[in-house]
């Protein structure tokens, strides 16, 4: 997989790239929006691409289980199964066994989990993994990683972290790395230490793959810990390769991340949000069910150049989330998740212009004031 | 309100036209999805355009409750609330208060009854409803009536019937139609009684209505008693108005109701069965569920040139569903409404082309078997 730098910022790590999958070029800084059941939640691929998303995140696990890769693989893969043309990064599911399964066992040979759809017992291997993300046929795969969650001890972290090692060195040297144009990524893991990250990431550099994911964070330490254990991390990535931060984030997160020389992310928040009535906006969140917005006929955010916001008011989009329409849930993740790819164009041209810094610095803080809950009210009534 | 008739079967009384409502042209015979939240349920205005929607129905009694027709009227008025620019009628609610509100309590001034939504106790005046209705800027109001279930004995269908009769003269004599460009039509009622539903209609016709809409059947009587009742009621019914079957139906019903000169219908169905997994073709409906289509390529229908079936195989459908994913409700619904818009479009040519006794002949009646559920082995499995 080629992976060209396009430019790159002067006082902070973020660069501009551009990937170059089986189904086309992506620019990076770049966001996914996660399709973990091959869709994302409400939203028709032409939704997807109005909105100049480039490339999605599925799950072979969850695909596995249903309907089965080899459904998908008998309608011609997971791009024509699902009506998306363009790129597709397949995760490997380990993070949502082992952070959602109180029940799953793990030894070298791989990882046993009752199945959430069946409660039948599954056993999957590195190997299997890749055969799964193989019959899927996406552009980029996620080996199988030991993903620990927070706080963790040392050793624990230390253990779940050269098993993951081990897994990718096994398929690599297997040559089982999915079809050939498949690119296979590595999973940086190793919890909060330092030591354990930098053998993890060295360690797995050693085995020349295509980019280099970050994972494990997010997973409960905080955001200042996060981003301390991703400097380190990604500086010890190589430059000429994608960088890749799992399952992150929020706008803020994003942006400290892209600054820390992250290329790449998936987050759920987006959809997520949008179908509990919470909105993106550069002003901060907003919760659509406010009563506020009974009689308010902006839209979501004034200039935005979404379908929702320049075909719908808050009032309207207020009475379809207060009626339990589908169609509100419809209309705001599709919002959110503009918000998201527009952010990410910002991002890109900022840094090819120079002008990275700057931008970040005037993006509202009030975003994370908002986060955290405590001055919304003061934000929307002023 | 313009109504032309373009042309007529020469066979029945099927006929195509045209109505000029303030917000464009609309062919008849037409079917309008129901949108009674100011949402055709799962999607958006865009999709219901690019299926060839031309009219929506919306509920008065509903949107009067919420959000509000103040609210509504605030935001510029119901087309531009909710983002639809083509025809909207608007239904009084006199079903959806009669039929599933056993606590109302109705008088000739009006009827009472409790909120769905608060449990309040709520009084509607056939006056109050023009209001509404005016304030909700429709291109077609429908005046408040006094439905009964069925059975309903004589003397209450009887009673019923007058009482819809006087509310409606009472606001046309009051010069209480909705604003100048709003079109108000009557709503013939009766029950199954003949003499009642003639004394109906011609009561009606002499109020100069710009349309007239049949009300209380399909709630029960059968299909046969329907179409009875309907024969006689559409013949009482001015030959240069519209008629408007409310309620009605399946693609059979609408086929049937067309022969004997009904012009415009509206269903729950299509966006219904939509959401509950339920599929129309021009082979019968399928119930994309079935394990049958699980690794089945083929879409919905054959042929068909929607969205949802130039992009997607049953298999995908089926496992989206399967998933509880939102996306697989709107890929349906959609399918069944451009369905139905489709077979309008059909009609209308095959009325104007003198081919409509053909049409229906052809039209396969495996729809009906379905229906009655009884063959659904017989017919997917050969």
């Amino acid at each position: 997989m080629r992976f060209k730098i396009l430019g790159a910022d002067r006082e902070t790590r973020a660069r501009c790239g551009e990937m170059e999958t089986p189904h086309g070029k992506v620019k990076t800084p770049l966001f996914m929006p996660v399709a973990t059941q091959a869709t994302v939640k409400t939203l028709t691929p032409k939704q997807l691409r109005e909105i100049g998303t480039e490339a999605i995140i599925c799950n072979a696990y969850h695909l596995a289980l249903r309907p089965g890769e080899e459904v998908v693989k008998g309608m011609g893969g997971l791009h024509h199964f699902m009506g998306w043309s363009r790129t597709i990064v397949t995760d490997s599911g380990g993070f949502q066994i082992f952070s959602r399964n109180g029940l799953s066992r793990v030894s070298d040979e791989g990882v046993e989990f009752c199945s959430p759809f069946t409660g039948e017992r599954v056993f999957l291997s590195p190997e299997r993994v890749m055969e799964i993300q193989s019959s899927l046929g996406s552009d980029i795969a996620m080996p199988l990683d030991h993903c620990v969650t927070h706080p963790c001890p040392r050793e624990e972290a230390r253990q779940a972290m050269l098993r993951t090692h081990r897994w990718t060195r096994r398929c690599v040297e297997a040559g089982l790395k999915p079809a050939p144009a498949q690119a296979l990524f590595g999973i940086v893991q190793g919890g909060v230490y330092k030591d354990l990250r930098l053998e993890s990431a060295w360690g797995l550099v050693e085995l020349g793959l295509e980019g280099y994911a970050v994972g494990g964070l997010s997973v409960g330490e905080g955001r200042e810990l996060m981003l301390e254990v991703l400097e380190y991390t990604a500086e010890a990535l190589p430059w000429e390769r994608p960088r890749y931060l799992m399952g992150v984030g929020t706008p803020e997160d994003i942006l400290d991340a892209v600054a820390l020389g992250v290329d790449m992310f998936d987050c759920v928040l987006p959809t997520r949000n949008g179908r509990n009535g919470t909105v993106f906006t550069r002003k901060g969140r907003l919760k659509i069910l406010n009563s506020r917005h009974k009689e308010d006929p902006r839209p979501l955010e004034e200039g935005c150049q979404c379908y929702t916001c320049s075909n719908f008011s808050r009032a309207y989009l207020r009475h379809l989330f207060l009626s339990g329409e589908i169609l509100a849930m419809t209309l705001l993740s599709l919002h959110n998740l503009h918000f998201f790819q527009h952010l990410m164009r910002d991002v890109q041209e900022a840094i090819l212009t120079g002008n990275f810094g700057q931008f970040r610095k005037t993006f509202p803080t009030s975003q994370e004031e908002e986060r955290e809950g405590r001055k919304e009210m003061a934000l929307w009534t002023s």
